[in-house]
């Protein structure tokens, strides 16, 4: 690799490293919303996950994905990996709420 | 669930759906970065994996979730679901330049 495709790669590399912390916090942040919520189905005695829910952020997130030009099937992929995330909090809280 | 838990799930479902559209077109901006280091790597021959980069990323990534509070374990597992996607296009645009 020549000297200016190295000092592109390394430019492109930062943009990367500040795009990720933002992706950090961002789920930061995510998870201390979903953490209220699964205090609140816990004390309702309502189910972890909710099918009819998850089915209305994924349509609404491959549509923003689309005009994002992201992946749509990606940005599913991505949903259901943190919504799997999330469940096993929610079920995590309403197990130590019963016990 | 009584109307005021009712009120305050709806309140929360509306920030999560704000993060995650914030989540979305991050990701979207981190893939125009990664197809753009793709095709730098493409053109010098460079494998599409980087095993010390990717090591750095992770070590950096686990230590900004410790600050924010979010379980570093996740936030590995969440840049190798990113990372095996950014390698799956990598292969793609150098495919693509093979032939």
């Amino acid at each position: 690799m020549d000297e200016e495709s190295a000092a592109r790669l390394r430019d492109l590399r930062q943009s990367i490293d500040n795009v990720d912390a933002a992706l950090i916090h961002m789920l930061a942040e995510r998870f201390r919303f979903t953490q209220l919520v699964g205090l609140l189905k816990a004390q309702a005695g309502l189910p972890s996950s909710d099918k009819e829910r998850e089915s209305a952020q994924i349509e609404r997130l491959k549509a923003l994905a689309h005009d994002a030009h992201l992946d749509p099937v990606f940005a599913e992929k991505f949903l259901n990996f943190i919504v799997a995330e999330v469940i096993r909090h929610h079920e995590k809280i309403a197990n130590e709420s019963a016990t």
